[in-house]
């Protein structure tokens, strides 16, 4: 009996062994196909991102783009101060090759700055955000593309982003913290880690703030911001203040933030921000240099 | 005899099958490969940055090293303007997973800005450039890491860079030109190209310069910078001409260029700046925030 499988088997041998062979071809990139995989199971953040027109933007959310490919597993909610979603920034999105939800908020004439006004005069972004935190609570879970188990972060356009960040976000229980380059008039605004708890924050600025840090400072589980469903920034609350009065919403104290980044020691964002161009050439032309090409 | 070889065969499609089955685990990871077999075809973009210590530097290096990333195959010369490699553009060097040369060139102080000259004063990067150019005419050969056959690309650390660019400049015969965002004053600073060649540029900055464009406009075959191996930028050239000094010695006029970027038409690089931050409270603390941390 036995007699008879034997050329089975050695045939069934001969034939793996040639498969294998030509399986060979493709093992370079079985390392590729591993993590890929390891990004899929990668804890899903959610970047929100505030965004106006002006000379500079596309070039800000490109750059900002290619931080966030190699950032792992990622949603970008961009949303537009805008009554509609624009050409430039919904073209922008649908070549990122990011998954992304475009969203637009208006903020009212009244809070608007002015093209003289300096840029803390008054609150930026406030409604753009607030219109992400309701979509995140709302909308997010029918539309697939964010998990339950996710985790927020609000990422400006104008911020630089070292992609090791983002890694240091997906352990994020509720609210995790770290330090910021070139932010509140430092060269670094930090917390002050002991005995892994945050102990102060080195802030200049308003060091009195229950939270005096900087909106890139932090991130928070998506589960802590749809368990306090009314939570959201305010158009009311004194310029410094927006990141202390959501997080005052969402904390019982400093004792509940998750010191990251070795304990607050590596910089892995700067409060970076893009000049704007001298353009005025440009307003004494008869025909826009821009005319038909997008900028 | 044939009789006696059905077992074999049977046994030797069974094996294979199975083989194949397991196989199908890399499929998806083949497209992956392919993908990484096209970069190493692809033709080599040298790029060259000149950089000097201030406080955002490594927010806009760390930025760069991102868009170079996913810009296919390049190499990264960047060119310090120190006495010797400092540690965090080394150490930034090694991370970003690029292949690199790390060099250095002094700037002599009478060549250097003051604090509170403007920009334009005096020439930037010129010795750091130039020191690039040697490397590529003498050592880069010899080291292995660039082709005879690459195109140099000036890509200053301030700038944003689409990383469409790149494959635009990998067409280059000799000099490749293209538009430049917010450049000259200018939202886009372009060739005007008629039946594929350079009609004029649309500069008003000194729109009488040989080769009225940005730094950021155009690359170079290296083949073409080592045929000419005394061409060097230059301490001694007007405001605004280095490029002009560059490209009268590599070209005899504008009939030698090639228009990129679908006929100068898109808008791939644009010539941004990153605010210095405001560090006047930074200047008057005891100890500095960043000691002992790398910002």
């Amino acid at each position: 009996m036995r007699h008879r499988f034997v050329p089975y088997a050695v045939g069934a041998f001969v034939g793996f062994v040639v498969a294998l062979l030509i399986r060979l071809e493709a093992s370079a990139s079985l390392k590729a196909s591993r993590n890929e995989a390891e990004t899929k199971s990668q804890r899903l953040v959610c970047l929100v991102t505030p965004t106006h027109a002006r000379p500079q933007q596309k070039a800000e959310l490109t750059r900002l783009s290619y931080a966030f490919r190699l950032a792992g597993r990622v949603h970008w909610i961009v949303v537009e101060d805008a009554e509609s979603p624009s050409a430039l920034v919904s073209r922008l999105l649908a070549d990122s090759g990011l998954s992304y939800t475009h969203l637009t908020a208006v903020t009212p004439e009244k809070y608007k700055l002015g093209a003289n006004d300096p840029n803390w005069l008054k609150p930026r972004g406030v409604l753009q955000r607030n219109a992400a935190l309701r979509f995140l609570r709302s909308r997010a879970a029918q539309s697939g593309l964010v998990d339950d188990d996710a985790v927020v972060y609000f990422a400006d356009d104008d911020n630089t982003y070292d992609i090791r960040l983002f890694n240091e976000m997906r352990q994020t229980k509720k609210v995790s913290v770290w330090p910021v380059g070139l932010a509140g008039g430092l060269m670094v605004e930090r917390p002050i880690v002991v005995d892994g708890r945050v102990k102060r924050f080195n802030s200049v600025f308003r060091p009195d703030r229950p939270y005096p840090i900087d909106m890139a400072a932090f991130a928070v589980s998506l589960k802590l911001i749809r368990e306090r469903p009314t939570v959201l920034f305010s158009l009311n609350v004194q310029r410094g203040y927006q990141e202390s009065h959501l997080l005052t919403q969402l904390l019982t104290g400093w004792e509940e933030l998750e010191p990251r980044a070795d304990n607050g020691n590596k910089v892995l964002v700067w409060h970076t921000r893009t000049e704007l161009p001298n353009l005025t050439p440009e307003a004494k032309l008869p025909v826009p240099s821009n005319k038909d090409i997008e900028v």
